[in-house]
């Protein structure tokens, strides 16, 4: 299998760690593929991804101290697998596991995804349980000195040990048998550790043992530029920052990480801008609330993701998603640029403004995006004798007629539609 | 312009320093390119190019001392422009610069090239000189603090001053006036000072107003990775090491700055392995030798520069050539790989050995090349069942016949060719 | 001669350099020893220091561009000794040099100082000057990379030359000669350039040729403290931050350096916190004003300096003085503790208070001092259970009765004075 | 009680780990006693130091693979608190803890200490055992991302829970009971976590309310010389470097450290060079074997540490000693140093050679160390010219009459004494 197929454009879909945080259960799994497979399946949408500790137990009081709860009890099978909680979710009783509930996702036509963090659970290795297909036991592989510095949940394993690679093939072939298609894993794409460099390698060999075509997403950033080469081979998707919230700072600081990584979103690769924080959101961190961001910053975000071409996976709950942000997400005209553009680059970027272009891989045409950082309304610098910012392609284009994608609004010219007003945080994005 | 079109493929050619250090004369440049043309040429080899100190006047007992002579005199015009030393370079006196030596190498159906430092002469700044086409002068363009660490010959300009571009115009457009056709900019590459990213854009843009197509070349490395889309902006070439010397311990860092830059080399964009110690080189750094690198380590160089697609500069004295080097560097089915290549990445790497693949674009055959880092000839380790290593293309390949490119010797399949023997710190190369 | 005894206690007086900068002359330096002699002597002041660039010529509208002028002219003598500027120190004519200026200070009863740059003038080394004692030439000691930041006079001179150390002896000579009592050394006591670390030893070993007891004090810091022992060895004061000025952050800051710095102040040897930016200051800098710090600030840091014997230097122009401010520094109480203490040390910090003690070396009494950093008014937190901050010698005076050195108020204990109320950013100095 | 009582000399003893690795037992503890009240008590050695790992039950195989074996079994009470395994300590048997073999040893006129790791046992967490007088369990106060990176057994505590800090009085008030006399805390002394800054003030909070007088010396170095007033504030020794063994790259390391911490080491305060490595050493770790340092080299340590003041603690089995190792460790004049010296610091140190002085706090001679790193027998270089090496004190002493300490060989003059030869490594120490 070659793993640039099994996400031969950027995944899109939702995810439900920005609402629901550790709390995420079946029922809400289950709205949310409702929602997406009426509303949003149409548009591209199809991968509905349960985020972190849906294998952790019930904790009461400890949940108000803790995000992540230290030396807790979590769902195991007797091979040191991770299981779904039983009373969060109802379905994978009895060992079902998530199968039930993938299946349900797929009976609607979309796509069942998991979080896991790299390595074997604390529990199991003070409990010296076993693994599945080797004599080692879990104590063996867990390597004490090589642990999450943000969760209490797992230890890494020792590379050079036959019982690591059997342990990754024991829960890829699992999450095969349950019909799993996607894979975030967590606290392995900084390599904040060493180990983290030959774990990609684990779970890919394990993705090809196990037989179905399952994406790897690697989390949290920001991955590492110098090892872009080994995201390449080993992964489908890699975040290139820290978590993104609703916050115009972090938003601002993306156009950083873009400039990094453009000219390496391609088949089967997509760096990764994160969730998008988008709708309803924050439910289960305690402050339940419509996005920060303003609108404009909204557009900005989606028009830069777009652009970029990085995955897209909505972080709010569905059902509640108002007419506006559902009108920003199945942009068909923007959405477009997802599968059907390549080779965007950065035209220019300073402290006020940012220019990009890529090309559409089917009508050959030229999008240009414009993004205003400034706190005014403001046009587009753009001046052809300028090295700094002057671009061929784009100066070429000046004098050819256009139209703005988020309104639909048609300019005489490239240069017309520059010296038009782009808000406040705003984004316009123009296709020639 | 779009400077891409100035290097289609990756500059070949010779350069005066691995041998002649900072003494380079006229009648050298002279017999090196009669050599080139009559020899060399016809193989793709075609660029001359003048290395450091071609400015510095005679300096007496002090070369002995250091490899810059701080605090001494240089050949200057009123513009503080730099010209060749008169008397190493006859032909350029009476104001008519490299323009007698350029024209010479044109004749031969060669290119010239010239080093250059970053920024303006010390002596001018401390003359307080003038700069063309701008009211300021020398000592207010200089930024003091803004120094190369190992030559003593400029200071870095201040980015913000117009003066600053205005003399980076007139040193390109006496460039352009003298018919040179390739610059290696040094002291840049690395962006030791933070004015060295301005500097690349006022190059590029220095050219584009020149009119001439000339191919920018950074040095020294190594680059940075995370601004290689800087580079790929603005320059043609670009040291992704420091200086390239014929040690193996040397080479064999190669392999790691080659795994760091894969992807990267593409039409226009050459991330540059540095110039090839072969031959005899060293005259003038005091110990004139023949490389200490032995033919199987060349043979490694040579097969990892052309899979790789770095640009070639030959740093020896091409008149001392004997027949072996010269056979080394005229293979042309090796060869063909700077032109006819595109996608070369690494298939494996670790301490005994590393495999390479990369396709032909006008045949579409598979090229794979094996390295052995041993002590001992050693056979081609390569398990299609290892993740690690094994790769879609090269499996499929296994049962294909092949043939090596060093000693045209024919496979019965490329499975056979790696059972065979690759000498220690050898290579070889088949195509499929 | 022992260096140590240059500088029994830590050495106090006036530096120019926070009102005049770069501009001070004759008339300013000879009113303000004037002052000092008639109002301060008194009280432990005596050092007259002129600051930076008092060798630089008349630079005109450069001025307002540059704190340091690149490439101007500076007045240096055949051996590439600089000189006072003959327009700002019109005594200086004629090959005086400072001479008349320092006689006229010591007949006041004071001692004169000056600050010098570490290395050789750029101007020597591009002119090709001689040095006294030696064969070698400006531009042969002089080391094109090793360069000061921030100002480009200097260059650093190469440590394995013996005209360095000749250098170092000659113009050591000349400043004996003249009369000089203290040496303000820059560019050096943080060590941004190797050679800084030999550079101390053979400034001290010039002094000691030199027969005159000259103090000498390295700046800008912060010093290292891992080489503490060094500074001990061959310098009498050393800078512990980089400038200090009249802003509460910073003021604050230093008591993370005393902290750090803390056991190190004894005879001869003296951390140094900076000059005291009180008073009027910073005219030549283009805005004269009243320090910034409030009068509990003005006392916090009195407080600190006193109880760690930094070296204390006016930065103001003394005959602008205030009488709060007069009355501020003539305090005899508080200034005792520069010659008449010793082992002070931090009894307890965090982010609201701390708590400084130290003994009198006379009387042997107790000083606590106590601050306060927080935005209110405050007492003092002080449990004797508290280990973090519990302090023996504290804690067995909590009974006894004690005065606070500021307003001359007594307390039944000390005890009691902890719960009286230190001002917002102010201090109190308790003797018991 | 004031810490610094506590230890008013370098502490000087016997430590079971270079021989015994983790493996001691109770019979090697008496044994060892045994021979030094016989032998070296005399002498002032006094401490019985129980080093890593007395808690850790039988781990059969494992030992072969790891030295701190993961995940395995400890020996602990009810309230989280280690105790000594049963098999190897019989006597702690029924709750006795180390009190029946600090007993044996107090009997012997000796002194006895034990190793702990920084933090709370591993198993504890896991288990969610209790806290003496706290109502937290182990789990509430273990933070699981502070860990040990070299040894498994303990999490770091939260500070700011008061049940840490109960952890750490609980500790202490039963090896109080057992008659405890030293602590070596390890995994602490180089913060690499930052809760070890206030894990060292929790550990002397808890040693003052214990009521005994316990040493506290912290272990592994490097220490922070930018923290050296807090290790002065809280405890007795702090180690320098990292772990101490018998290589002469280590031992000539060891001058870089002495050099940094001079000025360091008075009444209370000890940096710690580490264990010396003499006499038969690394039985457990599976290479019994006598010192690999040369005898010549085993005086330069000797010398070193002596003069320096570091703490001594033998690491070999005592009772093996051979009759050289012990007239080393039995040189009254040497040791005398210990005791009776103050204010040691370094004349000068180059690649070839160094200088140490102190003086006898008792009779106020003089003593001069000379060591020599160079491959060959040399003479001392000291020129009273060079400012470099001079030292008043010596330069003073060259004419004076000295003998040597470790020969008793008399000279006429330091300068004769100079004169003559040190070994290779070697080192001689003169007293005036």
């Amino acid at each position: 299998m070659d793993k640039n197929t099994f996400a031969k454009t950027p995944p899109m879909g939702w995810n439900s760690y920005d609402y629901y945080d550790t709390t995420v259960d079946e029922k809400a799994v289950r709205a949310n593929a409702d929602y997406m497979a009426e509303h949003l399946k149409a548009f591209g949408w199809e991968y509905i991804v349960i985020d972190i500790e849906w294998y952790a137990l019930e904790a009461g009081s400890q949940r108000a101290r803790y995000q992540y709860i230290p030396f807790w009890q979590v769902e195991m099978d007797e091979y040191s697998r991770l299981l779904p909680d039983p009373e969060r979710f109802p379905s994978s009783k009895g060992g079902a596991g998530f199968k039930p509930l993938a299946d349900y996702v797929h009976q609607k036509g979309l796509k069942f995804g998991i979080h896991i963090m790299r390595g074997v659970p604390r529990q199991a290795a003070a409990e010296h349980t076993k693994i599945l297909g080797s004599d080692m036991l879990a104590c063996d592989i867990a390597d004490p000195s090589n642990i999450c510095f943000w969760n209490p949940d797992m230890y890494g394993v020792r590379p050079e040990l036959s019982g690591s690679q059997a342990y990754y093939d024991s829960i890829m072939a699992l999450y095969a048998e349950w019909g799993v298609d996607f894979i975030k894993c967590d606290d392995i794409c900084r390599m904040d550790q060493r180990s983290a460099h030959e774990e990609i390698v684990m779970l890919q060999k394990a993705i090809q043992k196990c037989g179905r075509e399952i994406v790897l997403s690697l989390s949290p950033g920001p991955a590492r530029i110098e090892t872009a080469w080994h995201y390449e081979k080993y992964a489908n998707m890699w975040r290139i920052t820290d978590d993104f919230w609703d916050r115009w700072d972090l938003l601002l600081n993306m156009f950083e990480r873009c400039e990094l990584w453009q000219g390496h979103p391609h088949t089967g690769n997509w760096p990764d801008c994160d969730m998008l924080p988008l709708g309803q959101i924050g439910a289960a961190f305690g402050h339940e609330h419509p996005t920060n961001l303003t609108f404009d910053e909204q557009i900005t975000m989606m028009t830069l993701w777009s652009i970029f071409r990085s995955p897209m996976m909505l972080g709010c709950e569905l059902t509640k998603l108002n007419d506006d942000t559902l009108k920003l997400i199945t942009n068909k005209d923007v959405l477009r640029l997802l599968p059907s553009s390549d080779g965007a680059s950065q035209v220019m970027r300073n402290s006020d403004q940012a220019v990009w272009k890529t090309f559409d891989t089917e009508d050959g045409s030229l999008y240009i995006a414009v993004f205003n950082f400034t706190e005014k309304p403001a046009v587009t610098a753009y001046d052809p004798e300028d090295c700094t910012c002057a671009d061929p392609d784009v100066t070429a284009a000046l004098n050819k007629p256009c139209h703005e994608l988020w309104t639909g609004r048609a300019y005489a010219s490239l240069a017309s539609a520059f010296a038009g007003i782009t808000a406040s945080h705003g984004a316009r994005l123009f296709k020639l």
